[in-house]
C-alpha cells in the first residue's frame, strides 16, 4: 500500500487524521541522518521557502531554515513587519501574493488567529502555519508527537500531564486535540484556577471520548504519568501580580521531585524558570531533544508539501 | 550575430540602448523555467551577491535574493543601516569596499540619488542600482518592459497611460525614458496638477521626439490606451490634507470602469487603495504577474553581469 | 609529517601555539582561489553555521557568511538579541543549546567577556569567539597575521607599531600576544597617556621575553617600523572631550607622512578618520586587503573545525 499525504496546507492540527500524522512522523524518522548532516540531500535543490514572520520567533524560524537548507533548499523572508512592505501600508494579501511569486511554499507567523488560513485561500503554493496568536501551531504539535514516539516508542496508551498556562497556551491546545487521535491516552491538566483548559477544548475532547482530569497540583499526578509537558506561566496573564507570585512556585519542576520516577519532561521552549536547570543534566530532560526534533519533522513537512505541489 | 551586453553597472536606464534592453529581456525569457523552479540551474554556483539596503524594500530585496538563489548563488547583506558598520560612523565608501571584498556583485538601495553611481566608481565588481531616492530604479523599468512585451507581445506601437504621482515617482520617470527607445509609443500622463511630470523629463521626451499628452482625468484616456500604469499618490506630497482627500478618488481604478476595455493594468506595488481589489481577479490584473516577473528579469541581470565580470 | 590542528574551539589567541596559527595560515593560503570564487568548492555542503550575534558587527558577520557560503555551506542566526528568544527572557545557555541542535558550528559575538567560553563548555559543536567585549577576537588576529605574512613574506624579524587606543582595543591585545610566538618581533606602542597598553598585557609580553617600547608620538617610530597597525580612538573613552580634541590629531595617518617609507598600513576597520582617505590609493594601504583576507582565513577555520568535529 502506497501511503499518501493529502493535505496541501498545514493550518490546524484538527485537519489531520491519524494517518496524516503518522505519515509525517515516518518521513521525519527517515530524514534523521540528513537533519544531523551525517548524510547529504539535494531533495529541495533550487526550491525557495518564503518566511513571513510578522512577529519574531527565533526558534521556529531557525529550525525551518535549517530544515530547508539541510535539504539543499533556500529561504527568503522577513522577521517582524517593521522592515517589510507591510509597514508601508500594503495589505497582508498583497504581501502574500508577492511571496507566492518568489517561493515554493510559505511559512506564516502572525499574532492574529486565522491569518495563515486566510493566506492559504488566496495563494497557490502550500502554506504552513507557524503559530497564529492564541490559535494553532501545528508543526509544534507534530514535533511534540515525534518526540513522544521516539522517546517512549508509542503514542498510544500513555498518561500525559499538561502543566502551566492551559488557558492561553496554543501548544497544549493543539497537543490535546492531536492526542485524541491516539488510543487510550489519558490526560491530566495541571494549572492554577485562572489558567484552566478552555471549555471549547474540553468539549472537543469529550466528543473524541478522551479521558482527562483537571487538577491544580503536580504532586497529585506525578506518580501516575509517563510525561510532564510543561509550559510557561506568564505574569502578564494575571490582573494582580501578587496572585502570580503566590502560585508561581507550585508549577516549577526540579530534579528532587522527579527522583525515582519513570517519566520524561517536555517543554516547547523558551523556558524561563518553570523547569529548574538542575533537571538539564538528568535522564528526565527531553526538552532539548524535542527542540532538535524540530529539524527532521519540519524537513518532512517541507519535503512532502513542496514535492506534492510543484509550481 | 553574437549579441553582447556591454554595461558593467546598472545605474540608470538612460545608460541603455534598445539593444541592451532587448538583450536582458531575451535572457529573462530563457530563464523563466528556472525562475519558477521547473528547471534547475547552477549558473551562479559559488557566487555571492552583496545586498546593501540602506533603506528597507522587501519586494526588491526578496526578488533579488530569489533570483540569485534560483541560479544556485548566495546572498549576504543588510537591510537598513542601523545594524551595519555605517551606524558606527563608517563611510559609505569603506562599507562598499568591504562588500566588494566579499561579493561578486553589489545591489544598492539608498534614499539619496547618486549613491549607486558613487559606489560603482570605487569598486571593481558590478553595481546594480535598486533605487536611489527620487532618482532611478532601472531594474524595475526592465521588469516593467518585460511584462509589457510578455503580455502584449511587443513594446512598439503602444498607447500607455502613466497615472498618479508623476512628479516624485522614479518608476514612471525611468519608464517614460525607456519607452522613448521604442517605436511609435504614445504616452498619456494622468495626474493631479500638483504632481505633474517634471519639466526635465518632458524635455528628455521632446528630444527623443516622443508623443505625449498631459491630462488630469482617467476617463479622458481610458478608451484609447493599451496599458494603465498606476502609481500611488502619497498624502505626504500635499501641503493641505484636504487637497489630497479631494483629488484622491479620481485616481482609483476599479473593475466597473475597465469593463469591456481592451487593456491591462500594471502597478510597481506596493499598492494601497489606488487599484480596487475587485480588479485582482479579472483579466485586467497584470500587477501580480509583473511582480513575479522581477525574478527572471533580475536573474538575467545577475547572470549577465557576474558572468561578464569575473573577479 | 601530517599536520593536525588540535583545538576544537577558537576562544582566545592565547590557546594557540605557533604551529596552530601556521596551520590556519597555510590552509587559508590554499583556499584563496575559492575565496575569490575563481574555483568552486563543496567542502561544507549540507553544513550549517549558527551565527549568534548578540551585538551587531556587519564586517565580521558578512565575512563569516561569505566564508561559509563559498564552501557551499549555509548560515542561520540573528544579529542583536532584540528579535531572538533572548528578548523573551530565555537564558543564553538555552539559546545556545537550541543553536547546537540546528548547526554544525557556532559563531558568538557578545558584549561581555567570557560568553563564548561559557557556551563552548555546554555545547558539543565547535564554538568560535567573534569578539567578546574587551576580551578576545582571535579570528581577527589570525587574519591580521595572515595579512602580514602575505604582504611581507614572514612574521618573524619585524618591527611593528600598534597605534591608537591600546587600553580598550581587544584587537591590539590579541595581536601583541600572538606576535610573542614569533621570532625577533619588536613592538612599538603608540598611544596617548590615557590609552596605554594595560599592565597585564605588558606582563604577558615580559614573560614571553618580547621587546617593546612605549611612545606617545608616531614620528618617534615611523622611520623604524615595517607596519603601522592603526586603531580608532573613541571619544567616549575620555572623561573630558577637550582632552580628546587635543590629542586626536596626533594619531592620524596621512599620505605625506608615509612618503618614501618602506612600510605598510593596517587597520581592523571600521575607520572613522584615523587614516586619511588620501592613503587609500597608495601602496601603503593594506587595510582593504586585510578586510578581504577575512574570507580565506575564516574559511580555513570553518573547514578545519567542522571537518574535525562532525556531529
Amino acid at each position: 500500500m502506497i501511503k499518501i499525504f493529502k493535505l496541501k496546507n498545514i493550518i490546524s492540527i484538527k485537519d489531520f487524521e491519524r494517518s496524516d500524522i503518522d505519515y509525517i512522523l515516518d518521513e521525519a524518522s527517515k530524514l534523521e541522518d540528513i537533519a544531523k548532516s551525517k548524510e547529504l540531500s539535494d531533495e529541495l535543490k533550487g526550491k525557495i521557502l518564503g518566511l513571513m514572520f510578522f512577529e519574531p520567533s527565533t526558534r521556529t524560524r531557525m529550525s525551518f531554515e535549517t530544515a530547508m537548507k539541510r535539504l539543499d533548499g533556500e529561504c527568503i523572508g522577513f522577521e517582524n513587519s517593521g522592515s517589510s512592505s507591510v509597514s508601508k501600508g500594503e495589505s497582508i494579501a498583497d504581501t502574500a501574493k508577492m511571496f507566492e511569486g518568489y517561493s515554493d511554499a510559505l511559512v506564516i507567523r502572525h499574532e492574529l488567529e486565522g491569518v495563515s488560513k486566510f493566506i492559504s485561500d488566496i495563494v497557490d503554493v502550500p502554506v504552513i502555519n507557524a503559530g497564529d496568536g492564541a490559535g494553532q501551531h501545528p508543526t509544534q504539535t507534530l514535533l511534540d508527537l515525534y518526540t513522544i514516539k521516539k522517546e517512549i516508542g508509542s503514542i498510544d496508551n500513555l498518561k500525559i500531564a499538561l502543566i502551566g498556562d492551559l488557558k492561553f497556551g496554543r501548544t497544549v491546545h493543539s497537543l490535546a486535540n492531536a492526542l485524541g487521535l491516539y488510543d487510550n491516552v489519558e490526560l491530566y491538566f495541571v494549572s492554577p484556577n485562572e489558567l484552566k483548559m478552555p471549555q471549547e477544548i474540553l468539549h472537543d475532547l469529550d466528543q473524541m471520548k478522551m479521558s482527562y482530569t483537571e487538577v491544580s497540583k503536580i504532586d497529585e499526578i506525578i506518580d501516575k504519568v509517563n510525561i510532564l509537558y510543561v509550559t510557561r506561566i506568564q505574569k502578564e496573564r494575571f490582573g494582580d501580580i501578587n496572585d502570580y507570585i503566590q502560585i508561581k512556585g507550585a508549577y516549577i519542576i526540579n530534579e528532587k521531585m522527579l527522583k525515582g520516577k519513570d517519566l520524561i519532561v517536555m517543554h516547547p521552549l523558551p523556558r524561563i524558570d518553570e523547569i529548574d536547570s538542575d533537571v538539564d543534566n538528568t535522564k528526565y530532560n527531553k526538552y532539548f531533544a524535542q527542540a532538535e526534533n524540530a529539524v527532521p519533522v519540519r524537513m518532512a513537512i517541507l519535503k512532502t508539501l513542496i514535492k506534492n505541489n510543484p509550481k
